[in-house]
């Protein structure tokens, strides 16, 4: 052990718990960069990985980040003293996975908990990802995984049950459903605890949508006793800590853009493992730019799921939907937000509304409130009774929004472009991809207000000159930006009556 | 653009270019944790890694490492400006040896470029690492990867040719043959530009054991001019930047333990080919505690190698020695100086003497300075006729060492222990793996005369209260931790003529 090291306060956040050392103190202690080193600090202990310098931390001194500081009320110039640990056993385990092997409950237990105390490293859980993606994980390892995930965090009790839930793959932008899915279902008497999250490549994600009616962010607790009072929220799952491992797993794919199929199969299951969930939906939306290609594809997921349900005792029922267009109208939270509003008000018949009466009403049907093949009317006469709306204010109301709000108060962008066709034909295509990028190009979803608004629908026949959409921002160098980038990306795509391919040039004009 | 984010300095030095935002900040760009940003720097620009805070950096400020703020002359308070870019291509080619495939020269060439100018994190060079671990290289992609490796760093312009090199793959204390093989082929005439690491997990490493002679630490311009006078140098790879992208690949191998056998390959090779060798001689140490474990094993490496080397233009001769016990009698820095000086003033026939004399005659006869069949004769002459000290004189003079330094001279630990057998027996076993330990605890390599050196060799019988080995350190208290090492890891194993096990109990006596 080396003795009485002065502490010196690193100005770093980089997730883990990084302990800067001296590289001659390192060689003394024989230990590497990236070592595990022992800290012992006023009687307790903590477990860091190492950091050798040069340069920015001097012999006898040691940096420690500002995390560990404050987790442990240490200050520059306490002392501290460290010693060399050996590798935890998750390592060995995540070679066991790299050399094509089956890992066991404890062992995959083992990496769920070093991951989510920060001992392992970035680098080793990408490790881990990687050989995940290569391997596979068995339909036994997944389910383990999933359990393990769910155990790391916060687990819900909630009174009411059964406990359903929702929940789509995504991979479409404009999917609002979910804030006319959960009124629905909430309103029926079913307990839905719905937690989303927020975009991380998308233009927005549910929670994104929903934090413009109300506050998202509760933690585990604060979900119960709301969920006892309404039947349903509508929160981020981030903010609860919930299977909060997977929220890591899912950061370090972040940079490889890899979603490997058994983690994310996991990723899904563990977060309503963590809720109680005994009954869940899933959207499967299939199209060409979204995670689903074809068919077959979709059945190997919703066999997955359904198997991996079983495993887990959770009853699960698939939904293969259409995913090659934005779904709705709009796409960005106040717009989305908005449309969802308005047709929880009008509850006039649209994609929109069937569709999310569709994955409502299975779930109705599992709740013993529709007879079977009854549920998605069922879900229907709930939506225009005005029971979902007012199930919705109350949702809004117990998450501490304006109960009162109604779809006109809704801020969008104060600045926009309307999009105009230079052609006649056929709306053949409009790109999901193109769309993400220029809604997000417009600010969204940091920007509520940016977003798209469409006034075509896919397969409309639209005249020279007709208004294709709308660009909203709140940043006139946002919007000019995104409008740039419209002008590349083409999203909408016609085609004549004789199904030659038009070339669809558009042109864009001030509101 | 996001313009006029004033600089903070960080403390920071974890290698890659990492660069801080607050999260408000960041979300504002539509940016992400672990996103590419372009920094613009007083006309200059740079791309780093985004790291994203709610803490440490607040709104308007950007954290920049004391690496970047040094390279690029930025202060405190200055204004920078910064975008966000696209992902670099290799991590799509990492992908694509995840996914099984091959890739090509150019995509090879992509990834080791990215490594070296810190464009990769070590996450992402990890997922690499992790493929070529699971999906392995093929000979032709393992040549350029070796290629493009030396490429990646500075290359040796040696006057006298042809250049011939040595290499062992380790894993086995007391390996100081080096020291023998280079001033023997340097005497003969031949140019052996010897490049050595440092230890990482072993007890010390041949740059370690030389740097107690002389310094070790040179650029390439500077072995150039040494090699130009003297033949032959043995200094230190990681001082000269030669294939630098390998040195990164070994580091970020450490956390995992893991030697992806064709990044072995590629890492010997690329060393060699960035020295210029033609003619090179691997050293395969067998044995159940290094890389190798069998013959069909050793003869795997030794075919890759061969092949590897007909593709770089380099010629290769493998040798399959013993590594199933430390080599000579000496583990640790100035112990093993101290045994390789005393080798070439004595010239004394030892097992150590025998492998060295082996090696160097290979070379000697692939260089045409001896016959077929004659080099280790050869060898052992211009040992013994005093040549070969005198050029281990001149290299350590060139080097900036003392040249009249005779094997007394060398300072090993002021502290020390015997270790006495409790039995009598034959030696059946040193384990090197518990040498490794002891002498690293002892303070090996750090603490240059800590170590071990034994008094007995495998195979020997030896009587009861018989003298091992010493243990020698210049700290009183790792000189203690050592002793309880060895009592727990017993390294040397003794057999009764029957062959049953005698467990060795030994006992222990200060100097």
């Amino acid at each position: 052990m080396e003795n009485g090291l002065k502490v010196r306060v690193l100005d770093i956040d980089i997730g883990s718990c990084v302990v800067t050392l001296n590289e001659e103190d390192a060689r003394e202690l024989g230990m590497h960069s990236r070592d595990r080193i022992k800290l012992f600090i006023d009687g307790k202990s903590v477990v860091a990985v190492l950091n050798t310098t040069k340069t920015v931390i001097n012999a006898g001194e040691i940096g420690i980040c500002a995390d560990l500081v404050k987790a442990y009320k240490v200050k520059r110039n306490d002392r501290v003293s460290v010693m060399p640990v050996e590798k935890p056993h998750s390592i060995e385990y995540i070679k066991k996975k790299m050399d094509g092997l089956q890992l066991n409950e404890n062992e995959l237990g083992a990496i769920v908990n070093d991951v989510v105390t920060n001992n392992l490293s970035e680098a080793e859980i990408t490790a881990f990802i990687s050989a995940v993606y290569i391997n596979g994980l068995s339909m036994e390892e997944t389910a383990h995984l999933a359990r393990k995930t769910a155990e790391s965090g916060e687990m819900l009790e909630l009174k009411e049950k059964p406990v359903f839930d929702k929940h789509s793959i995504g991979g479409v932008p404009g999917n609002k459903i979910t804030l006319l899915v959960v009124p629905i279902v909430a309103a029926a008497g079913l307990t839905i605890p719905k937690t989303s999250s927020r975009a991380i490549t998308s233009a927005c994600g549910t929670a994104d949508i929903m934090e413009v009616l109300a506050p998202v962010t509760f933690n585990a607790r604060e979900i119960e006793n709301m969920v006892n009072k309404t039947n349903g929220v509508i929160v981020w799952g981030g903010g609860a800590n919930l299977a909060p491992a997977d929220d890591i797993f899912i950061q370090v794919e972040y940079p490889l853009a890899i979603d490997p199929h058994h983690l994310a199969l996991s990723s899904v299951m563990a977060k309503k493992y963590a809720v109680g969930a005994e009954f869940v939906v899933i959207d499967l939306p299939m199209g060409p730019e979204t995670k689903i290609k074809d068919m077959k594809e979709a059945k190997k997921y919703a066999r997955d799921f359904i198997e991996l349900g079983e495993k887990l005792g959770i009853e699960v029922e698939c939904a293969v939907t259409y995913g090659d267009k934005p779904i709705g109208r709009a796409v960005g939270p106040a717009l989305e937000a908005q449309e969802a509003l308005s047709a929880l008000e009008k509850s006039e018949v649209s994609s929109l509304v069937e569709k999310a009466t569709e994955l409502a009403g299975i779930l109705l049907e599992a709740g013993g409130v529709a007879k079977k093949g009854r549920g998605k009317k069922k879900a229907l006469r709930i939506l225009e009774s005005g029971a979902a709306l007012k199930k919705m204010k109350e949702i809004i109301e117990v998450q501490g929004g304006n109960p009162n709000i109604t779809s006109k108060d809704i801020k969008i962008g104060k600045y926009s472009k309307k999009v105009f066709s230079h052609d006649e034909g056929y709306v053949t295509d409009i790109s999901n991809h193109a769309v993400v990028q220029i809604a997000r190009r417009a600010g969204s979803p940091k920007d509520q207000g940016a977003g798209i608004l469409f006034h075509i629908k896919k397969g409309e026949k639209v005249e020279k000159g007709a208004l294709l959409f709308e660009i909203y921002s709140n940043s006139k160098y946002k919007l000019d930006q995104s409008v740039k980038l419209t002008k590349r990306l083409n999203p909408v795509h016609l085609e004549g009556m004789l199904l030659e391919r038009i070339p669809t040039y558009m042109f864009i004009e001030e509101r």
